[in-house]
């Protein structure tokens, strides 16, 4: 039930996060919703695609397609409201992505696969739907750039696997990933973390 | 038979436009004959994958294959007087788009998914091979910016669902969808109606 | 023994040119790992999604994950000195792109696609990685603008076909066909050998 909501937030934020990319590239209705609906569930999709969990998981559940046309309404219509609330859509973005990455973790596990590829998945499922946004708004992807995003969804996966070794319940595992992820990225962008430079200046 | 030809068609006008633009971009032989099969197989395999459908159609049938081959090396040879043809392109690609949007909800209803997952599978079908080209090309994708072309499918789409309620045979209600998407973007042009705008100016 | 050999260098010329071009486009570190795993395994997992062996191949074999990333590390610390090895990395690359034809035939012939569609998936194989990474960095895909790349990979792919037609061993085909990837690639480079200009100048 709480990680429902969650999940149900992560959604509206990514969807919402859509919305304001494709609006900004003077998208035309049918885009704006497309690109709200691949930065909400394109990891997801990615990841189901990978290990070979068809039809995706949205097509088999409609709460996903709901709320990302109900956030799109939201946010079309409040377009110019949603710069004050850039805090909380930051804050839903991170809880988002820190739930995206254990349900990944989930799916890889229950297919079977090793660590190290499940927390590909993990971070996979947060991250890539922003990747294939940008793709589709011929950008760069910003994630490739800048901040301390997917490297944070790459440490809260390994660290679950390290408190699953813990003599604990595995929900509490769980939640501890989630908050690794959450505050490594609250953390990086509050002190301006970055990744190491490789480029010799 | 009715069907066959006209999917052929669809796939013929598909290609064509694949070579025009990948000729714009002054691509290679090998891209032009890569964006023209994706033009026209794009949609329908990504369909495929979502669902699992797989090897996906296009393997599992060479027509395809043949026709779009053909159909470049006619574009490549004609492509001075192809200008001269852009009217019968256009109805070409229209009726490709409404043939294939129903193509697209018929694999959706044969998934047993939903009728709302099965109208954008059908408006994937159409319009995707369209996107796949333009990311290929580098180009934000055409349908996102203007005119009322995934709009036709979309609405085509619901309206089988509705016509498929009525006292009728299955493939009358196939038609009349079809038939719909090809009268929306029929009209949408010749009276250049599009999408609302939703940025206020 | 002598292919996994060859498998492994391809993927690390495969690795290692992506990691220049992520480098070129000022990525960060993330950026930088991604497009070397997009590049050397984009082209394998194409080809097994569209077939449909999933989970695909790099998440059940951990081999690629650890060449891939010995390789980013290799190349970020080396990046002056890998000028001056740009002719192995050549070498590298075209005997990588022979082996991975090849593989992506085989995998064709196991899911029981007809020839032509085994050397789509073989060439699709070879040289798609290349692809999804220059358009995750904004770029149109260089094999569609220049050079005998693919093409390559068609040529060896029909050849094995026609090989796999006298009375020997499949293997000496095998070999024979990715020889004749390798040696199109080094002639054509060798003597600036393009496709046909299509273009009327």
């Amino acid at each position: 039930m709480f990680f429902q909501v969650i999940d149900i937030l992560g959604t509206i934020a990514f969807a919402i996060s859509g919305v304001l990319v494709a609006m900004e590239k003077k998208l035309d209705l049918f885009g704006v919703v497309i690109i709200a609906f691949v930065t909400a569930i394109g990891g997801g999709t990615l990841r189901d695609l990978l290990i070979g969990n068809t039809p995706v998981g949205w097509m088999q559940n409609l709460t996903y397609v709901i709320v990302i046309l109900a956030s799109v309404v939201f946010a079309i219509i409040f377009v110019k409201q949603l710069k004050y609330l850039r805090k909380s859509l930051f804050l839903f973005d991170t809880i988002g992505i820190g739930l995206y990455t254990m349900v990944g973790i989930e799916k890889g596990l229950q297919a079977e696969l090793v660590p190290v590829i499940c927390v590909a998945l993990g971070t996979m499922t947060a991250s890539f739907g922003g990747v294939i946004r940008d793709i589709l708004c011929n950008e760069i992807p910003v994630i490739f750039r800048k901040e301390i995003y997917a490297t944070a969804c790459i440490a809260g996966g390994f660290s679950y696997f390290l408190f699953a070794q813990l003599p604990i319940v595995d929900a509490y595992a769980n939640i501890a990933a989630i908050i690794v992820v959450i505050l490594t990225r609250l953390l990086a962008v509050k002190f301006k973390i970055t990744l190491p430079n490789i480029y010799r200046t």
